[in-house]
């Protein structure tokens, strides 16, 4: 199911096959999955979205890769997404993260969940200290 | 405002008192957040709470106490609680998140909402190569 | 899935039958979709909704019978509700929705989301001049 | 309160200060809102988020600008962004949002709030007739 | 805050006045909260939603009121809405909740968010053992 | 589909088996859903989740087990979780939950959903009334 049609690779014009090619040497696989052939659907939002993604997700930086796979992860749970999760679990244990690393990140998001909840629940108010607007 | 009492140190049972120290000794600071001092009015409920959060945010594991900070605070935005980030943003920046790190951290969590939604809004079904379930 | 029953056409008492077929004067359509089927389990509940949905979406107002389909998309895509993307695309597209149109709403809605978390991880204050209460 | 610095106008460097003269060039008015002086503690995320915020909310299109607004405050009210919700009400209102105009985004937002929620506990299977994939 | 004007009791027309009216002798109370002089700013929304509140969680029912006021704040504790988090709380007490049954209201709040957190983490799949659909 | 492996009881190390058979002993029935085969990937996880639920849903306390899977299945409602309001509302059934007590449960679901919405939307300021923190 979807609410557009999934393009594929003999149905992409230039634009999407050329940021389909830049997926596949980027990642070093064949495999587009089904986001981008969604997305595909309407080409200029599918090159925006690819260089975003690259630019944020892949591109050097001051955090491993790995982490802002969990980073992502962590967003995608919390948003109930779930094609989000199983993409970026799939993407965080390709770049190496270990079941230790993935049991922790499950603890913390389980944890902040509950401490998120508690905490709406309580109202508590914010302590001056955090504040650095000034 | 909250919905309960904050409890001040003066106001603090034995059980309270206890955790209240265990917090100070663990974190090496004399400040007690306001999230504890809300909890405190259920003392079995802060002991039990404190007893999780050393657990999965202090002990030693395969994930960098500022990494786990930081998928914390992921997922306190996602869920938008305002005092969680607050508090995590806070102990992210005493566990030494730069602010090369942060810019980064804010660029995924802001990345992620979008595709969250754009995935969501697309209905993009999952792909069968993302199963583990056998 | 679901959890209840789906009511049929052949199951349906009196109730139920009039408002299913208010539903299909209603909208042109022999098609009855499955939320109202599962509604139907609980008929006065069924009555009430669908009394609401038409008073809301299809009574003429000031807005666009389109626009409000696409509000609804926008809010339920950001409530995470599946069977209500996909139903609410088919409805705005049954009204006339351009792939222009769909495009920009995909745009609007991922912008918001990434500019709501990032509003949310900089817990930015709101200015006085956005005070209406007075 | 907030988690970083909110900077002032003379506090901006020449990134920011070019930023800021676009906003105001933009919009026709000297005011700068605190989501704009808070984003400038990272004068590039700034600089990325005004052209996106620019492309998707100000440029011609095929969804009136105060629409682009309306769909904005729905994603915003449903994930729960305070200061998105006065930031963005208060530009539909500058764009001409009428009184019944509101009411009726109101009346939407609350009844997609509420049916997103009994769809979803009620599980409903989504119709094969909403599938667009093939 | 807020982005409408608070109606105040020398401020209502005879419509608005009337529900104020009704609200004060339903609750026994001269006290009218925030909620209802916001949504007074459009009598007619004033009208139908308390209307619906009254239906809801006054009228007599199978569900004790108190257990409705229990169920809401968890909702609105999910949703993440403080006022309703914070009118709720109160009107759950003032309905008889006692400390020991607010502690376990949170330890269920506290644990389905953490465990909803983690399900959608894992994308475990629906047993077949709970659909009702048939 | 799953992000990792379903463990079957043949699979099931002692630790895992022991957590089984206590499931099995507490519930009095031979039927372990997949919450808790996913959860079995991790050892270590699935006995201390087991051990919170069967502490905070189990043990007794002031609040009828039937009561709280409706505050369960309420929170997993508006966190959007399938999985959860499935197995919890099968629960609520299996503790004798009847059709009146669930049509109610939906009833102050949506409501809570909706008017959750229109304070968030309207922004309306937290009655000082409410404040419990002194």
């Amino acid at each position: 199911m979807a609410t557009v049609k999934l393009i594929s690779d003999a149905e992409a014009g230039p634009q999407v096959a050329a940021v389909f090619a830049d997926i596949r040497k980027t990642r070093g696989t064949d495999f587009i999955n089904n986001f981008w052939r969604a997305l595909a659907a309407d080409p200029a939002a599918l090159e925006r979205t690819w260089a975003e993604v690259k630019a944020v997700m892949v591109a050097p930086g001051s955090l491993d890769p790995l982490i802002r796979e969990m980073i992502y992860i962590a967003v995608s749970v919390a948003n109930g997404c779930s094609y989000c999760v199983h993409s970026h679990t799939a993407a965080a244990r390709a770049k190496g993260m270990s079941e230790a690393q993935y049991g922790e990140l499950l603890s913390v998001i389980g944890l902040a969940a509950k401490t998120n909840h508690l905490v709406t629940a309580l109202q508590v108010p914010v302590d001056p200290a955090f504040d650095m607007s000034t």
